[in-house]
C-alpha cells in the first residue's frame, strides 16, 4: 500500500485552509502522499538553518506570501503558484519576511533540518 | 543526475504562466523534475478518457478553473489551491466544463492515458 492508514484518502485537500489551521509556525504537516512521497504543508516567518538533503530533491510551492530561498550563491524569491526545486545535497535556508504560507514535496521520512539536527528539527509524520 | 539535462534549473516556476503558455489544450508540459518524478502543467476543457496507472499514484493540483475528476464510485470537484491524489489503478476520468489549469505529479515516463493508448495520448516528456 502506498498510502498510510493514518492519512486522509479521496479527499480533496485545501492546501491553504490546512497551512492555516496548523498551530505553530515552522511545524511541517502531511496532508497527502503519492507513492512514497508526502505533500507537507507549513507555515514559515523568519529564517530557518543553513542545511541540505544529500539523499534527495526538495519541493517547494508558495500558497501565500514570498519565500526567500537562500542558495550558496545567491537568493531566489518564490511567491504564490511558484514552483522552487532544491537539487538535493544542495545547501540552502528558507526565509520569509511575513508569514509565508507553502507546500514542500519530499520522500516520507525527510526531515526539516536534514542531517543538522538541532532545536528547529521539527516533529515528522504529523498529518493535519 | 536528478535533473534532466534538457530542463530549467535553479529558477523559479510560475505555474499559471506556464500553463497559459502551452499552445493546445490536453498537452501536458513538463515545468519542473525532482528526483525521478516530473511536474506538468496542463489546460483542459471537457471530457478525458476512463484510464488508470496500475504504477503509481497521481496527483493533480488545480491553478485555475474547477477540475472534476470522475472515479468508480463517483465524482470529486477540485478547485484552485486544491489538491488531490488518484491513488495507483484506480480507473479516473479527468474533466472540465470551462478550460481548467491545473498541475500533475508523477513519476518521469507516466503517459496521460495510462495504458489505454488511442488519439488521446499526448507526446510525453516535452518541457516547457
Amino acid at each position: 500500500m502506498s498510502h498510510s492508514q493514518n492519512g486522509p484518502k479521496l479527499q480533496t485537500v485545501n492546501l491553504v485552509h490546512k497551512a492555516s489551521s496548523i498551530d505553530k509556525q515552522w511545524s511541517p504537516r502531511i496532508v497527502a502522499e503519492m507513492n512514497d512521497y508526502q505533500f507537507k504543508v507549513v507555515r514559515i516567518e523568519g529564517e530557518f538553518i543553513w542545511h541540505s538533503h544529500p539523499e534527495t530533491d526538495e519541493a517547494f510551492l508558495v500558497l501565500e506570501g514570498e519565500l526567500r530561498i537562500d542558495l550558496p550563491h545567491g537568493s531566489v524569491f518564490v511567491g504564490p503558484g511558484e514552483l522552487f526545486v532544491v537539487p538535493r545535497g544542495v545547501e540552502h535556508r528558507t526565509a520569509s519576511e511575513a508569514e509565508t504560507k507553502l507546500m514542500m514535496i519530499e520522500p516520507r521520512g525527510i526531515l526539516n533540518t536534514g542531517h543538522e539536527g538541532g532545536e528547529r528539527t521539527a516533529q515528522n509524520d504529523v498529518w493535519i
